[in-house]
C-alpha cells in the first residue's frame, strides 16, 4: 500500500511503501503454471512474495496467511490451487483483500473443470476473482491493474504493456502478408 | 465411539458411550437437503449433533469444529455445501475423522456440476466421501455404515434397512401387476 | 481514484476524488441480477455510476467506454452479460483498469456455461476477474475490495461487512438450535 | 462483390469485381488452422486476404475492419479465434456482411468449448455463422457457398467439389472391399 | 437469386428473380421457435418458403427438398431441428447452397447440447452455418446478409436495423438514468 | 434372416438363408475402430457385409442402402460414425431394421459428445440402438444377440461367449494373488 | 421366440410360441417414462410382461430376472432406470438376450448425464443398446424390430408404422401452408 | 472388525482380529490405479485383500462377494472400475458394509465423466462414497479413517499421516525460497 507519510512545512518527508502481491500456490507442481505470474509482476517492477500453502495439507498456515496478509504489507493475494481447489477461496473467506484465483489443470483433474467451478463459483459474500485456466500471466496482469487503480505509476506501465501486446500482433500481421 | 470401560475382577462396569455424528452444513438454505441425513440417523437410534459452519462465512468456527470434531465424540462429519462447496474439504483438512461431503444443488448453482466437483475432486491425502448431488439420505446411511462397521447392532439395523427397501419394491412390483 | 493533489509550502490543498465504480450491462434485462452489484456497492458509501453498453448492438459506445473509463474517474469497472458475454472482455481489451466479469445466465443460454466460458477463458494479456454465474453480489464487494486495497477507509467496512456475515451464520446457528 | 459496371449503347464495358472473402484470425497460431480455409477458397478462384486481427489486442483495428470491409469489397468474413474467442462476434457487431466463425482449439482452451460457446451463442441480433470446432475447410466452402448464392460459376464449382467427395469415398470403398 | 436478365439494344428488358429463403423444419412444434427467422426476413421484404421436412420420418421429401433447392429459386436454406438434429446437415448434404441450421432446445433434449453438437460437428466438406439455440432470429438475419451480400438493397436493410439494434440499446440506458 | 423353407411330406427340403449383419461406416478412417465389429462377428459366424456410406458425401448410396438392406438379406445393421455423426440415424430412418449405431472418436470430435449425442437422441419413432464411444465390439455381439434371439445357435454361442470372459476375469484374480 | 415345433409325417403340429419382452424398470416412478415402450409394443401386438426390478434395492430378484429372462419365452428385454442407472447393465451382464436400455431423468439426476453415462458406457464384451433419454417409446420401436428381423408380419408392421409417421409430418405440412 | 473376546475372571483372553479391508476391481487394467489404496492401507498396517470382480462379466462373483464381505471379516469395501462402472453400485446393494468407490479414467471413457457419475449418482437408499477420479490413495486413506472411526491406534496412525503431508508442504515451500 502507498502510504504517503508525514510531512511539514520544513522537513518534506516521504515514505512510500510499494504494493506488494503475495503469490500462493496449493502445491510445489502448481509452480511452472505460477510463474507466469511471477514473472509478469516482476516485469512491471511490483515487489512479490512467494509461497505455498496448502487449504487442505496445512490449513493452520492457510489460516495464518489469510488472517494477516493485510496487515502484511499486501495489497493483493493470488493463488493457484488444482482440482477441488480451495485455496483461492478459503484465503477469500479469511482476508478483506481482493483475492485472484488461478484454476490450474493438474494431472488427475477432470479437464480442469473441477478447479474452474471450484474457484469461480463462490457464495455471495465471498468474491474470488477468477481468471482462464492455468491463466495465472492474467492473474499477475490483473494483481497489477488492482495496484495501477490507485498507482498511476504502475498504471502506466500496464497501458504501455497493452502498446506492446498491440505491436506484437501487428508485426505478425506483417510476417503474414 | 464406543469404549469399552474399565473393568476389573470384582466392579464390573462398561460404560458404552455411543458414537455420535455431526452434521453441519454451509448455510441454513441447505437444511431442508440435510434434514433427510438427520432423519435417517435418528431413524438408526443414532446420536445426532446439527450445526451451521460456513467455510466462507465462518472460518474460525470452521477450524474449531474440524480440530476437535475427533475429541468431542464424534465418528463421523456429514458436511453439505453447494456452489464452490468448501466445507466438506475443509473439515477433511482439520480432521482425522471420515467426513460426509453431500453436494447441494443450490439456486446460483451451474446444475450441480460445481457443488459436485468441488467436493469430490480432493487431492491425495485428504479423502471426502462423496455421496450422489442432494444425496443427503444416503449421506446418513453411509454414516451409519461406517459406525456399523464395528457396531454389530448398527448393522443389524442396516441389513434390515436394506430388507425394507426390498419389501416396498416388491409391493410396488405386485401394484403394477 | 484517491489522487493527493498539489500542494505547496503555502497554500495546502488536497483535492481527494473518490474512487468511483462503473457498473455496465449488455442489456436492460440483466439489470435484475446486476442491480446486487450496485446495491452492495451503495452500502460501501462507493460512487457507482451505471450504464447500458452492448458489445453487440453498440460497438462504438463501447468503444469510448472502454477506451475513456480510466481517463473519467472509474478505479473498477463491473461488466455483466449473458450468452456469449462479449462486454468484460471487450472492455478489458479496450481499458487498464481492472475488469470484473458477472456471467449472467440469460433466457436462451446453454445453462450459463456460454456466459461463463466467454468472460472466463481471456487470453494472455488481458484479464478478467471472473466471478460466479450470476455474482453481482460478488462483483460488487470485488470492486470494493480493489479500492479497500489502497483506501483503508473502505477496507475497514469491508472487514466490518465480513463479521456481519460471520454474525449471521451464528445466528441461523443458535435458530436451529 | 459482382458489381455489373457501366456501359452504353455505344461500347460494352462490363466489370466485373470478383467477391472477395476476408479471412483474419486472433493470433498467428491459429494459423495452422485457419490455413484450410485459405487453401480451400483458392481452390474455388476465389480472392482471399488474410489478416491477423485481435478482438483483445489490436480493439483499434478490429474496429477499423469490421466498420470498413463492406466498403473494401469483402463479402464474407471468415474469423476464427480460440479461447473467449470474440473476434467473430465482435466482427459481426460491427459489420454489415455474413461472419463465419472458426472455434479454434487452442492450448489452454477448456477442450475447446470456451471457444465454441463464445461464438456460437450471439445475443439475437447479431448472428454469426458458426462451423465445427478446428472446421476452417468448412468455414471456406460456406464462404464460398455464400458466393455461389449468386454466382453461378461459384456454384458450379461447390456442386464439383461435393461431386469429388463422392467419388473419393466411393474409391475407399472400393479399396475396402 | 438475382438474374439480370436479357436485354438488347432496343429492347431493355431486366428479369429480376427476388432471393428466396427456403425456413424448414423437422416437426411443427419446432415453429414457435423458427417463427422469428420467418418474421425477420419478411421484415426485410425477402420472400421465404416454410416447410416442415422430417430427416427421420419424411427421408424422401428431405432428399426432394435438398437436392431441387438450388434449382427452386433458393439462395439460402434455414433448416431448424431438436434432439439429434439431422435436418441441416442432410440438407447440407445435399443441396450446394448455404445451409442454416437452428438447434432448438426440444423438450427431451439434454439441455440443448444434443442439437447443438449434431448440427455444429459437420465433417469437412460439408459445412453448416450454426447459430445459437433458438436461435432462429439470427439465422434470420444471416440469410439476410448473405443475400446482402450481392443485394445491396438489402444490405442497405441490415445496416438500418443494425442502427436500430442501437437506437434500442440508447433508449433502454437513458430509460435507466 | 432364417428362412424355414418348402417342404413336402415326401421331399424334406429346408432351406436356411444365414442371417446376415451390415457394417458399414461414414469414411474409412472409422475402420480401426469398426474393425471389433466385423471381427466379433466372424468370431460368432455371422455373415459380414463391410462398406463405405457417408451420410454427408454419399447421400444418394445411403439411401439406396438404408431404403433396400431389409430385401437384401440383412438382419441387423451396424452403423460407425464421427462427430455429428448422421450415417446411424439416416438409415435407421430409412430402415425397418434394427440399426445400431457406433459413436466414433474422431480427431476433431469434442472428446466424442458431438457423435453419442447426434447417435443417441433420436426423436420418438426413429431409434438407434447406441453403444459405447469407439464401442464397435459391443455393437457386434449386440447383433448376434439381435440374430441369437430366434436363432439358438447363436444365442449358445454368445452363452459360451460370456462364459468365456468369466474364465479370463477368473485367471486374472488369479495371476493377482 | 418363434419356434416351429414337432412335426412328422403324419401329425402336423406347429407350435408357435410368439416373442415377448419384458419391460422392467427401477423404480414405479420410472413408469410415466415407461409406459410409452409398453404401449407402443402392444400397438404391435408384441406380448409385453411389465415388472419392477431395483438393481439396488432386489438385487437378488435382478439375479432370478437376467439368469433366467432367455429360458422364460423372452427375446429382448427393455430396462429403464435412472441416476447410476445400473439395471440394463446388470441384466446385460446375467442374460445373453438382447438388453436394450433407457436413461430415465429422474429428480435428483444431474440433468439425465448420469444415467444416460451409466447406461452406454458398458464395458466390451457386455453391449446395452441405448436409447434417447426418457425415450422408452423409442426402445419399444427397438424391441419390435429386434423381433422383426426374423419375423415378416412385425416387420411389416415396423414398415407400416414408419409410413405412417410420414403421414402425420406431411400432414402438419399441409397444416402450415 | 475388533472383537473383544471371551474372558473369565480367572483366564484373561482378548482376542482381538484387526479390521480388513477388500479392495476389489473390475479389470487387471484398474491395478495401476487401484494399487495406491492398497499401498497406502498396507502403511497404516492394515489387512488387505485384493481381487479381481467383474460386475459384468463376473456376476455371481460379484454377488457372492457382496452378500458375504460382512461375514467374511472386512470392515470396508473399495472398489474400483471405470466407464459404465456398476461394481461399487452393485457391492454397496448386496452389501451392509461401507463402500468406497473409485471411478477409474480407462482407455474408452469419456474423459472419466462415465465412471465418475455411475459410482456417485447412486439412488437413495444405497450409498457408495465416492473418492476423485483414479483418486485410490485416497480411497484407502478412507477406510483407514473409517476403522480409525473406533480404532484410536489407527486413528493417530492418521493423525501423524496428515502432520506428515504438513511436513513435506513446509520442506517443498522452504525449498522454494
Amino acid at each position: 500500500m502507498i502510504i504517503f507519510g508525514v510531512w511539514s512545512l520544513e522537513f518534506f518527508k516521504i515514505e512510500i511503501y510499494m504494493s506488494k502481491v503475495g503469490v500462493i500456490m496449493g502445491s510445489k507442481s502448481d509452480l511452472p503454471v505460477m510463474q507466469d505470474a511471477i514473472d509478469i509482476l516482476k516485469g512491471f517492477d511490483i515487489e512479490v512474495e512467494v509461497d505455498i500453502v496448502s487449504a487442505h495439507r496445512t490449513p493452520e498456515k492457510l489460516f495464518d496467511y489469510g488472517k494477516n496478509a493485510h496487515t502484511r504489507g499486501f495489497s493483493v493475494i493470488v493463488a493457484g490451487a488444482g482440482g477441488a481447489a480451495h485455496l483461492p477461496g478459503m484465503i477469500a473467506s479469511l482476508s478483506p483483500l481482493p483475492v485472484i484465483g488461478v484454476p490450474v489443470k493438474s494431472s488427475n483433474s477432470i479437464d480442469g473443470w473441477d478447479s474452474v467451478l471450484s474457484i469461480l463459483q463462490m457464495p455471495g459474500g465471498v468474491p474470488v476473482a477468477t481468471v482462464a485456466l492455468n491463466g495465472a500471466k492474467n492473474a499477475g496482469i490483473l494483481a497489477a491493474q488492482i495496484i495501477g487503480a490507485h498507482d498511476t505509476c504502475v498504471l502506466d506501465k500496464i497501458i504501455a504493456y497493452k502498446e506492446g501486446l498491440k505491436l506484437k500482433v501487428n508485426e505478425s500481421a506483417k510476417d503474414l502478408k
